[in-house]
């Protein structure tokens, strides 16, 4: 069921909203949170491997040495060739995914279909995702900047939505409307009667279509990434792979998120489809500790001893003191997080605020926490 | 301001409702709640040593080291006889409080006044609270069993109270109509409203009129009592201050506290007397971690970082781990008290019930923690 994608993964960013288990040094595509034994990142490459022909993970140098770790003991069936891009420093997802897709464009040509995937996702039909992922491709290769568009479940204020139009370009592929933020509850409800989808932030397109928008919208990004590409691909072995990517003119790149440089004028011009994955895909952004023990690694935590109170969540780093009591007694719905040197303490219905402590601590100099 | 009173301070119970503080093996009163360096304990010592001839410490085999320990490093100014007399075994406070009575008065003779006094209370003013103990002894040298009276700072429902009769029988000296129990909060706020008082567990009276008392209300613990006390006094240095109480007749002694076997029955009799204690004494029982942590040391922990949440208290174990960061988002009124081995979380109403933690921890036959 070769889709003939050449997957990148972007793997950067903390994850702050998952502070303590996740930290500048150990980010959210670290962690496991289903207790699998493979990391989110590990997952990630595990889940595309059948239908890739090739992965590339994008990655400061900071984590480098993790991701390579990591690569190296994916236990997937199919091996495919997998590369890590190293960034000099972040320039977020438009130069990350840019740049990979140049790369690929270089060594697999013109209509080589390029993907790019969220390292710290979770998925718990891999099946019906790769389906999804297969029918993005059959969008890429009509032309389209092809996104795939989650079912909801509930209407959530976390993500941004798709709508998608009519009639559909194919089966379970459909043309979108329009991009919308993360909405408020009462518009997050109208979505939701709307039949609009989750956006989870995967674009599928052919690279020298995504190089010809690029050319059109930002042309000195262009200009950049096909000498960045060139540059990398050139140094060859006589430069370490942590340093092949130059600095010039990489720090000068424009910051800017893929959505916004692309996907949504694509959209407003007619040029993007979205792949409507099964309603069981079961897919999470991993985004807070409610979805985060959702995934299980949460529940039935046999150290946690609860008095009178309702829905506790105990949570654990690996560092964290092992077989540490932890005792709540009326106080519901509580998240606890502990781990070695900071031990979180919030509700479900804050849990997205976390990063609000990690704010807290760096305005308070405690860097070392972070 | 000598007030010729031999001092007994019972010292056993672990004090469940400060776990995990407080353990069977490190019982509230070796706790320093106010981080004044010493413990409630050497506290209660101190305040004690310029009112007595003599400090008596009633404690179990498990705790006699720790007292010892605690004793010799008291640094009060004005030191004291003090001994520490070994249960075999716990037998409530009639047994604790007798013995202790019985050698005073083989030591001193009949008119010995002996006081109790609870090793786990704090006090502010502990000028204010000899006075009032002095004001108990003058009740005493009249023949009453006499008490302290709180005046109450709120309608607790945690304290027994004392109806107070008229018209004093001197200055600050009051009949007692009766003891009452814990209320609940509506009977409480009509206590105040009568002036009752709170119930400290303090009582004062000769030894004679305690022997005479116990003689006629529990003969047979009298006649033990007064054995015991002779094979107390007779097994001098040959045999170890932690075996100088015999086994038996004590693990056979009757189980009950002081205030139903002796002080009630005397209210009703009208052999009671309360001394009215000064209403800035500034006296806590230490009972929960709200009124722990009032007492100044869960105050002001520079590990503790609140964001949108409001009155957080934090405690540590000092074999806590050291610099660990409690981040607490959005949950209001918690306690946190950190130890090496066990974590609480509950909240101030809560804070009474924490002895149902270590219940069901026990239930769970986690004795370890307890």
């Amino acid at each position: 069921m070769s889709a003939s994608l050449h997957a990148i993964i972007p793997a950067g960013g903390a994850g702050t909203r998952l502070w303590p288990l996740s930290r500048e040094g150990h980010p959210k595509f670290l962690l496991d949170p289903a207790g699998t034994g493979m990391s989110l990142l590990q997952e990630t490459v595990v889940r595309l491997q059948p239908i890739a022909e090739s992965i590339t993970v994008v990655t400061g140098r900071k984590h480098y040495e993790a991701v390579r770790e990591q690569l190296a003991h994916v236990r997937g069936k199919q091996p495919v060739p997998t590369e890590i891009v190293v960034e000099p420093s972040p320039r977020n997802s438009m130069a990350a995914i840019g740049l990979a897709a140049y790369i690929i464009r270089d060594r697999h040509g013109d209509r080589a279909v390029v993907g790019s995937f969220a390292a710290d996702h979770a998925v718990k039909n891999a099946g019906e995702f790769r389906a999804a992922v297969t029918t993005a491709v059959s969008g890429a290769k009509r032309g389209y900047l092809t996104t795939v568009g989650i079912a909801p479940t509930e209407p959530s204020t976390a993500f941004g939505y798709i709508a998608a139009g009519t009639p559909p370009l194919a089966k379970d592929l459909y043309p979108v409307d329009a991009f919308v933020e993360k909405p408020d509850p009462d518009t997050a409800r109208s979505y939701i009667e709307r039949g609009y989808l989750w956006n989870a932030g995967i674009f599928v397109v052919e690279a020298s279509v995504l190089a010809s928008h690029l050319k059109a919208y930002l042309p000195q990004m262009d200009a950049e990434l096909s000498h960045l590409a060139d540059s990398y691909l050139t140094a060859g072995g006589q430069v370490p792979q942590s340093e092949r990517v130059p600095k010039e003119p990489w720090n000068r790149l424009q910051s800017i998120a893929i959505d916004y440089a692309l996907a949504e004028p694509l959209a407003a011009a007619g040029n993007v489809a979205v792949a409507r994955a099964h309603p069981d895909l079961g897919w999470s952004d991993v985004g807070d500790f409610h979805t985060f023990s959702a995934l299980g690694s949460g529940t039935g935590a046999e150290d946690l001893l609860v008095v009178d109170a309702d829905e506790t969540i105990l949570l654990r780093s690996k560092d964290a003191p092992a077989g540490k009591v932890v005792a709540v007694l009326g106080a519901d719905d509580l998240i606890v997080v502990d781990s070695q040197d900071a031990l979180l303490i919030t509700t479900r219905a804050h849990s997205q605020r976390v990063g609000e402590v990690v704010a807290s601590l760096r305005g308070a100099g405690r860097g070392d926490l972070l």
